[in-house]
């Protein structure tokens, strides 16, 4: 049996998606969670000083985005076609442009800046660029009318999305109420049924 | 026959990769070239206002990364493996993440920003990124052994980051002499027959 081991900090994050990949193919994987020290001592020896960091017997692939899609591929969540799985590699690459503003708050949040600078993240950075990627998510629910990113089944680009949107909720950037569409894109990943399941046992994080 | 259309402005940065892809491959494509004021008028079409956008008898497709993935899959230069792709995929977005810092000069050299600005962003911002992304080139050619980033042929990951080294070359945070393992790969895929017939006739630009 191939050895997965998935090493993050002890948060959802950059992780969470290829967890519930594993959870959505049912495929058991280690789920090697961080301390700041622990993750700060290792930090020399990572690519980029960085984490997730996926190893299968061994061979180590880092970036997150590289790691869901190699889990979507092994999987069957990568989308069916090259069209297909071009668009959701490209709503990845948006999320991903998304991220590196909201990190600007939810990095802030994790090592403790100060109210103040968070107030000025999510008035700055934060809420413009949510406003940009909230249109791309629209837009192509709008086209597929499948209530899914990506053609008529679930896509990694629907599990990352909609696991970011949690995040968006918890720190309200995304209020349900005011985005319709977006809101029934989220619960309908919410409710596959293996997700269900795990999400009802999964302990609350903010991030 | 299938109608490419590549969409970015006339310059090399994020759709120079795709070009050669093509120039690879064999394959015609029409390369529809912005003027600055042009873009403005598109802009508001675009998926998070951005280039290049490539279409492909119609369907489009935006992210640049995403782009050249899709070519490098279609015309066989995305890595022979599952681990392979993911490799090159890897690589991709360290180079990514490295442009988001190199952009701070990058973009401000083709918009024209000042002396003074530029000399900021490049001590302040790039030449630290710089460390990084060539720690992770230099480990990845150790590991290969062959000169290439990933197994042994060219992939678009090698594609893109030599493209890159030009740039870093032309805008002096690449130096040859002090990087040698960085300097042959470069050297070897500038050298790869089809792309060298078409680097001698392309146009000169910085960026």
């Amino acid at each position: 049996m191939v050895h997965y081991k998935l090493t993050y900090f002890d948060a959802r994050g950059l992780a969470e998606t290829a967890r519930q990949l594993f959870v959505l193919a049912d495929v058991e994987f280690e789920d090697n969670r961080l301390t700041v020290e622990e993750f700060q001592k290792l930090k020399p020896s990572l690519p980029a000083g960085q984490v997730p960091i996926l190893t299968v017997d061994g061979f180590e692939i880092s970036q997150s985005a590289t790691i869901w899609r190699y889990l979507a591929r092994k999987f069957g969540y990568a989308g069916k076609t090259p069209e297909e799985e071009a668009t959701a590699d490209s709503i990845v690459d948006h999320f991903k442009d998304f991220l590196n503003s909201f990190k600007h708050y939810g990095a802030g949040l994790f090592f403790g800046k100060t109210q103040e600078e968070l107030d000025r993240a999510r008035k700055e950075i934060v809420e413009p660029a949510v406003q940009v990627y909230f249109s791309i998510l629209k837009n192509q629910l709008e086209k597929t009318k499948t209530g899914y990113l990506v053609g008529s089944e679930l896509t990694y680009a629907d599990v990352a999305v909609a696991e970011n949107l949690t995040t968006l909720k918890n720190t309200a950037f995304f209020h349900p109420e005011e985005e319709k569409s977006i809101a029934s894109f989220h619960q309908k990943v919410l409710e596959t049924p293996k997700l269900k399941e795990y999400l009802e046992k999964r302990k609350f994080s903010t991030l």
